[in-house]
Formats: structure tokens, C-alpha cells, sequence
């Protein structure tokens, strides 16, 4: 890989994606492994996993490495602080910080922090997609869903980072699912047909009445044990239920119009979808490309254009 | 035990509870074991458990039992089918289902259900419950909040049970604290002080964006990370926003004034302090009082009044 300029990698809870990309930024090589934070110790820890990783892909020794996501926060390898909003998604990208006491040049993009004490709130790995996605703004201006475990809605002002919020969508879909009495409701199998009526009923009722998701949850439970509901339905309407609230949540703070949705696979349809039923236009940019061309920009501001990054 | 008429049991999903009962309804004795639904197969089944509580008790082999609960569900001993609603409440403690095979006389009080395909819900005990609060009622009509695991208020009309629906209150907290994000803010012993001020806060909160309930959760979270949020105050804004989240949504169904609160212990005085903050004027009655007071009625029109029961 006598062509790679950087690796990039991508760090989060669950899982990493590590990519070898040349001076323009194109792929070289990928792997992808489930070395996340929660088991990277037992892995043999953060550096031992990422050399590993890099070792694999045939990196030369001196390739530096840029990273994002929970690899920065306090449990993490070392604590990238948070940058406080207001903040320019550039200046966020230059602020790698450099992990000390390795040989190998690793640095990690900072996360950003709105710190409101009414409404608090932190991302870690998001501010790298909507670097990555910012080709899509128009004039350096977005309203940006980013969908997954913990869904961000961020506001994007002249390349300015102005305010976000997270919805717990995913992850209460997977504690629900797997730990509540609707474990009895739902399928094993809980992906879910964008394309199914129960999804989009369920995505209007949320919608319609978002102040009642804790008792419409119940009435999933319900409508199997009285009406039959099967369990491809239940796993829809519990989808369908979750999204729904966080679109009219999102929608009451950031207003309904344009919205640039950053997402991957089944979840980027679920989210198209359901935008759509709650009246947006929604443009589509793909998360992986998203992230991987945020790192490649923060690579840009810290390694190979290290004048512009000191400036 | 002589003197005993009775023997009541409050049996659900993760508990049960057997007492003895006089001819007049007062308590003789009293057993209360963790051998609910979820256990009592590896326990030696329904029979089995309930034959021994009794023999600890010196109940004679041929007392009646009348009870509860998720005992009758379809996953229960046999399954007591449900009274659809509207249903006087006394007619469905009367429609007890004998449990067959067996040589003591064990009656089970029948669930109830809507069967309104737009909003769906059950009950299995709190029927009972319901009925041992009667006396409570004005002129046999009230508003009646039950708390719990899966939280219920309810509509009764002179004495007739007109309405109900289910908040998953208590489960969410139990989940999302356990397994989500979350269990990292919140403290292991998940009690809270009703007069602390961070539950006040969070249930005024819900109370006044109750839309908002999943990107509320992670501002617990985020409180924690920007401003030092401890763990006795994320576990009250947890509790506070889940509680708050209910009473709004019921607040909107059924309207707000007199609320009868059927509850014990702790939930009691969190209940009592988040529907105070929500404008209910609170009437309390004890929850156990309530069950052993539903489970005699419904004995008497079982077993110690036959010709009124077949009447």
C-alpha cells in the first residue's frame, strides 16, 4: 500500500471501520470489525487493535492515522474534549488531538458539546459525517438528520455548527425489543420493510400524537393479544412508534422543510420514508462515504496540509 | 387456622402474595414470595407453589383460593379469558374460572380488555384492585390511577368499568436504566426521594413538552457529561420524566381534577407528589389494601355467596 496518504478510521461503541485512502482520498483498502469500545481491553487494547488492523492492510509503519467517534471520550483511548457550540465544523476537524506516548501519529477529532443547561447535549463521530457532508449544503447551510443508536437533528448555518439534539431512537428500539414485555410481540428478526402499511400507520400515530408514546408502546403488546398482530407487524409498528416521535420532537424544534439525511442501508430508507410521511424533502448522503470524507478532511487540516492547520 | 374462609393470592408476573382471610375479610396470615410466572415453572408449577404457601400456613386441604393477576393469562395456570369492556366491575370478579384437574377449589379472577382497534389494552389484576377500591368512589364513579410496571388509569361510571389504558412506565425505567446509556448516570439503587428537587424539575419537564420524551432521556445523559449531573439526580430525572410523561398523556385522555391513587410504598409518594404537580387533587388508597379487598368481594361471589354468584 506504497500509495496510502492516511488511514482513517472510524471508532465507535460497538464497532470500528478502518480505511486506507490515498492523497486525494480515494479507498484503497477497508476492514471492519466489532473491536469497538466495549471490547476493545479484551481485544488487547487500543493501539495493540488498530496496529493490528493496519498490519492486516499491508500500512506502512509511519502512515499517520485519523479517528473519530467514542475513541475520543472520556473512556475512551485518550479524551478528545468536546468543542463548545456555536462552532465552525472546520475548526472542529483542525482540533485533532495527537495521542501521546506511541510512536505512530494517531489523532482523534474532537465531539461537540451544546452546553445548555435547560437542553445539554454531546455527539462524538457526527460532526466528522456532517464535515463529510457538507458538499451537499446548500450555501454552507443544513438542517441534517443523522439517524442511528442515538439519532442526531443538527443545524448548519454558512459551515457554522449551530445546534443539535439526540433522540434515543435506536437504542430504545433495542433495549425495548430485547428487554420489555414487547419482547414477546416482536420478531427475532427485527428488520423492518420500509415499504410496510404497519410502518407507516405507526409512524402517523406517533406523529399524530407524539405525547403518547409510552402508552402506544403498550398498545403493541395489546393489539397481538386482542387483534393478532403478528410479529413482523409489531416489530414495524415499534419502529414505525420511535421514529415517528423523534420526526414530530425534531420537527416542533427545527421546523419541517429540507432535510439532508446521512444514512446507510435499511435504516436510510426506514428514516427516507418516514421523512417523507411527516411532509420533508429529503436529499440522501450516504454515512460511510459521509464519515470516511470528514476524515479525510480532518487529514487534510492536521497531517497533510500541516501549515493550513497551524494557521 | 381454623377461623380461615379464605385463602386470597395476588399472583403475577414477577411475585405472588397469599393470605388468609377471615369470614369478615380480615387477614388471619400472610406469605409473599418472588415465585411469579417468570419462575414458578422451575419452582415445581402452580400447584406445587401454591399447595406449599398454603401447608406453611396450616391452611385446611380443602380452603378455597381466589386469585389474580397473570395467573390467568394465556402463559398463566389456565387462561380466565377477558371481560370486554364497557363491564360492571362486579360482574367480572363474579366470572371467576375454576382451575380444573385439581382437587381444591382455585378460582381465578378474569383480566379485562378494550377491544378498540385503534387504542387496544388489557388488565390482569387490577380489575380486583379496582374493585377493592370501590368503597372510595363517589357515588361508585372515579378516576383511577394504578402505577406500576405497566401503569394503568381507568374510567368507572357507576361502577362500571368504562375505560382504561396502559403506560409502560415503570418497565421503561427498569430497562433503559439497566441496559441503555443510561446505566451509566444512573445510580445502582434506583429509589428516589420525592421531595428531591431534580424529580420535581423533570416532571415539570415532561409535563410541559411530553413530545419530547426521547431526546429528554439523553439530556440525562449529556447533564451528567457538561455539567456534573450526580446519580442520585439522574435517577430522580429519570423516574421524574417517565412519571411525568404518563400523567400528561393520561391528563389529555381523561382530563385533570380527582384522581384516586391505588399504590403502595415508594411509588405511593412519587405518584402523589408528580400528579400534585400536575394539578390532581389526590385521594390514596394502600394497593395491597385494595387487592386483598377486590380478592374477598370476588370470593364472596365465588364461593361464600353461591346463589348470588349464580344468580
Amino acid at each position: 500500500m506504497a500509495d496510502a496518504a492516511v488511514a482513517a478510521v472510524d471508532w465507535g461503541t460497538t464497532r470500528m471501520r478502518v480505511w486506507l485512502l490515498d492523497a486525494g482520498g480515494a479507498v484503497l483498502a477497508e476492514r471492519r470489525s466489532d473491536e469497538g469500545l466495549l471490547s476493545v481491553a479484551d481485544a488487547g487494547g487500543f493501539e495493540a487493535v488498530l496496529e493490528r488492523h493496519l498490519d492486516e492492510l499491508g500500512a506502512a509503519k509511519d502512515l499517520p492515522v485519523i479517528t473519530c467517534g467514542m475513541v475520543g471520550a472520556r473512556q475512551g483511548w485518550i479524551e478528545a474534549p468536546y468543542v463548545t457550540l456555536p462552532a465552525k465544523i472546520d475548526a472542529v476537524l483542525s482540533g485533532a488531538i495527537k495521542v501521546p506516548g506511541i510512536w505512530r501519529d494517531v489523532r482523534i477529532v474532537p465531539g461537540a458539546a451544546l452546553k445548555l443547561q435547560m437542553r445539554p447535549d454531546v455527539m462524538r463521530g457526527e460532526e466528522t459525517q456532517l464535515a463529510g457532508a457538507a458538499a451537499k449544503f446548500a450555501d454552507g447551510s443544513a438542517l441534517v438528520c443523522l439517524p442511528g443508536t442515538h439519532s442526531k437533528w443538527a443545524l448548519v448555518r454558512d459551515g457554522v455548527l449551530t445546534d443539535f439534539s439526540t433522540w434515543m431512537t435506536g437504542e430504545l428500539f433495542s433495549v425495548i425489543a430485547a428487554h420489555s414485555i414487547l419482547s414477546r410481540s416482536v420478531a427475532k428478526d427485527t428488520s423492518v420493510d420500509p415499504e410496510s402499511e404497519a410502518f407507516a400507520t405507526w409512524v402517523g400515530r406517533a406523529l399524530a400524537s407524539p405525547q403518547d408514546i409510552t402508552t402506544k408502546l403498550f398498545k403493541i403488546r395489546a393489539g397481538g393479544l386482542l387483534f393478532g398482530m403478528g410479529e413482523e407487524d409489531s416489530t414495524a409498528a415499534l419502529s414505525g412508534l420511535l421514529m415517528g416521535a423523534e420526526i414530530a420532537s425534531a420537527k416542533r424544534q427545527y421546523g419541517v422543510g429540507d432535510v439532508l439525511l446521512v444514512a446507510s442501508g435499511p435504516l436510510a430508507l426506514l428514516y427516507g420514508m418516514a421523512l417523507s410521511i411527516a411532509g420533508y424533502t429529503v436529499t440522501r448522503i450516504d454515512a460511510d462515504q459521509a464519515v470516511r470524507a470528514g476524515l479525510f478532511a480532518a487529514a487534510q487540516r492536521n497531517f497533510l496540509e500541516p501549515a493550513k492547520a497551524s494557521a
